[in-house]
């Protein structure tokens, strides 16, 4: 696999911003691929990395928000989530939205990988965390631009919502199978 | 759910294509929520809608890619899947590139279902597909800038790969899933 990163990878030649915002920043790169070809405007987003918790509820329900997205226009539902800056610990992050968006406390959390989404396009990252046992501890306190619905889902279920397309985002699901194998509640009969 | 996809829909004020290119458009929305308040700088990239597909040969392989990835600037290992145009066939975009990447055919396909990558901040949408006893036809025929290693992965360690993060691109993660789930390798004990 070493070899590969280093054989594979791209030289980049030039790189540039050429749209820049707090919230959207992306770049241009030209670069030079193994083979010599040069490519003059390859395009890479950079969005702030992201802080994922698969939180569950001492009667085994798993903690999900219900919330308009407007890129995509519909109403999903997710596992809380939040973004952060460089120089942010990805821990806190996931415990704060989890408190933020759902009003509940995680004692403890346990990280289970990291995993992406574009990698052709975004140079961002989600981290997934697994807490157990958490308690409510008081309302959720959404920012104002945050419409949020908190939806209790039953452990057992979670794979009937993502066979049934009622659980479509690719973090949320890929943070669940996370959890449910270090859970072992996953097993596979091949 | 119905009322909901109402009641928290945005309201878009004004509408904004700010950075235009044939791989990357960016649009900036002013938006109005339900609850009155006005964002001014809404982004949305929309960048093309993806087909995936999870292939199995008859000996109960499944075909992966392996390739460099600019935008988190790694070697990832993911399903064959390329972007369509409106008006394009995902199940034709899905075919053609299971063949130029890894030279494989499928005879017939299954509609998986729909995943989004991030609804927040994206349009575009991944369309996943299912295919069985594929059959090798020939050489791959990658374009000049893909630099693509094809990779077959036993069908029984699939978790695994996932589990230990070697396996750690949403989408991909989400199709393997949905496809076993479908094929009924995964059951829950809960």
């Amino acid at each position: 696999m070493k070899k590969h990163m280093v054989t594979k990878r791209w030289k980049i030649l030039n790189s540039e911003v050429v749209f820049n915002n707090d919230w959207y920043r992306l770049r241009k790169d030209i670069v030079q691929l193994p083979s010599g070809v040069v490519i003059n405007d390859y395009f890479v987003s950079e969005l702030k990395s992201v802080a994922m918790i698969f939180a569950i509820t001492p009667e085994r329900q798993v903690i999900f928000v219900r919330q308009y997205r407007h890129g995509v226009k519909q109403v999903l539902l997710e596992l809380p989530a939040g973004t952060y800056n460089n120089g942010d610990v990805p821990e806190k992050v996931a415990s704060r939205e989890l408190f933020e968006e759902t009003g509940y406390k995680a004692p403890e959390l346990i990280f289970l990988g990291r995993v992406v989404g574009y990698p052709t396009k975004d140079s961002h990252h989600i981290d997934l965390f697994l807490a157990k046992a958490v308690k409510y501890c008081g309302a959720n306190y959404p920012e104002e631009t945050e419409d949020i619905e908190v939806v209790l889902i039953p452990l057992r279920r979670l794979l009937n919502f993502i066979s049934r397309g009622d659980i479509m985002v690719s973090g949320t699901i890929s943070c669940i199978i996370k959890a449910l194998l270090h859970l072992k509640k996953i097993n596979s009969k091949m």
